[in-house]
């Protein structure tokens, strides 16, 4: 599989330009959205490699260390929009701690207890709080900030926030 | 901004075939990687949607929502193949605590303090910890994990661990 990849990227780097590419994003866009293996996060949004800097964890959620990384984004590196994308059929509205718990036994309790799963009980609530969390952190400053969904079978997105 | 986003994204969605696509990603893979603006995950390993769970952080770095992350992909969407890619000319590697905080001086100390900015000192060695935090934790089980390293001005990646 690591050779694959390799070999894949070999391929890749033979049309890449990276001489024109900065650390700062062009757009001075970050966004966030999730791992699901259906977005492909620059081509869904009409971006090229330079222009966002992207943020990607299980459900989208905005996490600690979402806030880190916007830290480093927004604050350090010149972005001032972020665009939180969650998505239809995502596998964190599916799950809870207990339904995990039930699956994965041989997870000590010491290191069980404090697990958080961020899951998510209502899509357009679980946005909202995601958006909010960005808006109001005390880390960060001056942001606009809007919330989408992106239908991961017709692959449009839409704007709720 | 929002508005141009949203617009691409109908023309993206027009040739978008999200109907062949299941939430577990086809090759069993997981890629962890910086959220730079340069690295456009799927095309520079030649993934297409469907093939992989993507995370994204400030740095590529396996943060405990990483973790949370990975036991989400790995133990219940069946992926088994972790592939860590941190990459040159690494914002997170010019940085640390003291430097951020005397440009961030308007953040109470009572936020401050708890933050994490997870910054790389040493390239490799920041690699090296995070695959080990993979392959160690007491959360995930047997899995394959590589590290490598993109080269933000040539393309291409590289395989050290």
């Amino acid at each position: 599989m690591f050779e694959e990849l390799l070999d894949a990227n070999a391929a890749y780097a033979k049309t890449f330009d990276g001489a024109g590419l900065a650390r700062e994003p062009a757009k001075r866009l970050v966004v966030v959205t999730c791992m699901d293996a259906r977005i492909d996060t620059l081509a869904a949004l009409g971006l090229k490699p330079g222009d966002a800097h992207v943020l990607r964890n299980a459900g989208g959620r905005v996490s600690d260390d979402v806030i880190r990384s916007l830290v480093v984004s927004t604050r350090l590196l010149g972005t001032d929009t972020v665009v939180v994308m969650h998505h239809t059929g995502c596998g964190m509205a599916t799950i809870n701690k207990k339904s995990v718990r039930e699956i994965l036994t041989d997870i000590d309790e010491e290191h069980w207890e404090p697990f958080q799963l961020l899951e998510i009980e209502d899509q357009q609530q679980a946005l909202r709080e995601d958006v909010t969390k960005v808006r109001e952190s005390p880390l960060l400053r001056d942001l606009r900030v809007a919330g989408f969904i992106f239908d991961v079978k017709s692959g449009r997105a839409t704007q709720y926030l």
